[in-house]
């Protein structure tokens, strides 16, 4: 039974690469694409190539980007389309295929949008900071540990920078780095190549060897339901428990089990999006524990756009602006040109409560980008080279 | 654009938590489902209810274990069945949504069968060696490395065991596990749970402390075409380079990396399938460098069920039985008693030919199961505690 199937995935592997050879494909396979899958293809003026076999289906459309394109189908069964020049960088997209959302089986999936779902990297010209170069390349390691603030068994992927198993007496300063809604730690590693961002920052001297957890952010005790009342995201509702276990599982396990610098001038928290909110509301409440403390595509006011007083917003903890810039020696803030409602209106209430106190940050803008992971790349490859110096 | 994107999400994960909360559902969600998905859900007696919502599909299915259950419509667009008792373990399955096999948007996906595949876990009662448990856990290292033989970046998971960082003195051996065809590096991780029935096996004593390295099978030269002809795989053929780079890339870079014992009597490989066919005869043509070797699911004879003359077959490497086990501490061979054709002939005429050369090997039968990952989990389960011994 088995046997038939495998050798029906054995002849398809051999058309596609037999039509590969052949050389007569446009542009290039996605670098995204499951091994040996020619389709989705980009070609070389970002234009994307989506195809489907599916001789029986009465309608297939390829949703990205916000935009849905129809597919038209082929005598052979098989649809597709080319779409307009797309923006570079890393898209999840779907197929909508009879009306329902499915993954493209010729794409690797990537966790995101509460799915694993189809994702499609469209390259930028001349940008190579995200990819594998000739340089040494530190592990990632995934890494279980118990959590008692949750009483369950959690996972951090955990970046060690290159050099770290041979340099047994070194010590290093750690990154916190938080994904974003639906999303999970996996997320900064195989869509957001913090890995090697920070492999290429340190090779040229840029950015300190430095460690990075990217644990999960979801986190609820027993008993735990809805969300963080500081949040309110209208996503998944479960992380009211990330501080405590952050500052009670996470940063204790670390410090125990890696060689960290223990100590607040040698440690920052940041993530993005709903993680942007998590990472400033745990950094700016925790001042003891960072100094560096960085915000991509979110402030603390999670999707709410009214204006603040930081006399009383979050607790008053941003009303002292001089006993705050006097602690903290990063805030940094970065969001895409890009990015749709009520992304900008609410950063920028955030933004306009610390200039109202007279708080220091760097605001970091990523052209053309918008609420995706070219815009966190970006935030993070100029976040970094700042720390620990 | 992408808000209301999220904003549906969001919908979909609060009803079905709301749903789930209600526990008015039958069974238990799977293991392997993505966060906040009820289906598809397992009941206690291991029948199996899957769902999909596709208001507008003409036929739904579901394709699991070789057979295929039509999913019947109700009035709210939602397709389901329920399947009979399947058997225990990890199964690979798809949807097939108005002919075209995808991926069921309930489940996390797994890489095999040549795409990311969506999988159950089906609970075997009263077994938990292959679960987390309340015992010290290693680490999987994701390692890049660049290999000489194909001139590529390749990608090792590489398992670290309780205690690695603890004791920066202490070395180890290793065991170097390969994955089958169409899979890749993650399985045994990610379906195999390799690193937890390791941390389970070193907690009860059961086995010594180990490295695993578990790198990718495939492997061509720059300009290499076709398949190894020693294994005539029909499947996806390119893996010419698998021993080159065992021995050139990957044994010399583990060593100069982890803190090995690099010698022959602390080096052991295995693989199961396609990985069994390349352990094996990596592992008999390099006596030198392994001592034990084992073969889950498969010899070295690929798919051939023709008998073999151990004076002849593989370059006569097994025509003197005695100098062999003079040599080799372990040879293992393990196969499902369910395992489909040819899988029972090829292994026999494997096991008929080493009994004809009077080689002593450990045969190990796994009840009830298929080519599928539970017989490869309770292979190595039996297999590790005899290494390194």
């Amino acid at each position: 039974m088995m046997k038939e199937l495998l050798l029906a995935i054995a002849f398809t592997v051999i058309s596609a690469t037999a039509a590969l050879a052949a050389g007569d494909l446009p542009g290039q396979a996605a670098t995204t694409n499951v091994p040996g899958s020619d389709y989705p293809r980009v070609l070389p003026d970002r234009r994307a190539i989506f195809q489907l076999k599916a001789p029986e289906a009465h309608s297939v459309a390829v949703e990205i980007y916000g935009q849905t394109y129809a597919m038209a189908k082929g005598d052979d069964g098989v649809w597709s389309v080319t779409t307009p020049p797309l923006v570079v960088g890393f898209h999840f997209y779907s197929l909508i295929l009879d009306g329902v959302h499915v993954n493209d089986p010729g794409s690797r999936t990537f966790y995101g949008t509460g799915i694993d779902s189809s994702g499609i990297e469209v390259p930028e010209t001349g940008v190579d900071y995200y990819h594998k170069q000739d340089v040494p390349h530190g592990d990632v390691r995934i890494r279980l540990y118990h959590s008692k603030v949750t009483g369950k068994w959690r996972r951090a992927f955990v970046y060690t920078p290159p050099g770290y198993d041979d340099h047994p007496n070194r010590r290093y300063p750690v990154l916190y780095l938080q994904h974003g809604s639906n999303e999970d730690e996996t997320g900064w590693t195989f869509q957001g190549h913090a890995n090697l961002i920070l492999d290429n920052l340190i090779a040229e001297k840029k950015a300190v060897p430095m460690i990075i957890v990217m644990d999960n952010c979801y986190a609820m005790r027993p008993g735990d339901v809805g969300q963080d009342p500081q949040i309110e995201s209208p996503l998944r509702p479960n992380f009211p428990a990330f501080e405590a276990v952050m500052l009670q599982d996470v940063i204790p396990m670390i410090d125990a089990t890696f060689r960290t610098i223990p100590d607040r001038d040698h440690r920052a928290i940041a993530g993005l999006s709903m993680g942007s909110n998590e990472a400033l509301r745990v950094g700016t409440g925790n001042l003891d524990k960072f100094a560096y403390i960085g915000g991509f595509s979110g402030g603390m006011n999670g999707l709410h756009t009214d204006p603040l007083d930081p006399a009383t917003a979050f607790g008053g903890r941003f009303k002292d602006g001089a006993a705050f810039n006097a602690k903290v020696k990063l805030l940094w803030l970065g969001m895409g040109t890009a990015e749709p409602k009520p992304f900008p209106a609410a950063i920028g209430a955030f933004r306009k409560m610390l200039d109202d106190a007279g708080i220091r940050y760097v605001f970091f803008s990523s052209p053309g980008t918008a609420h995706e992971w070219l815009t966190w790349r970006r935030d993070l490859h100029a976040f970094a080279p700042r720390l620990f110096k």
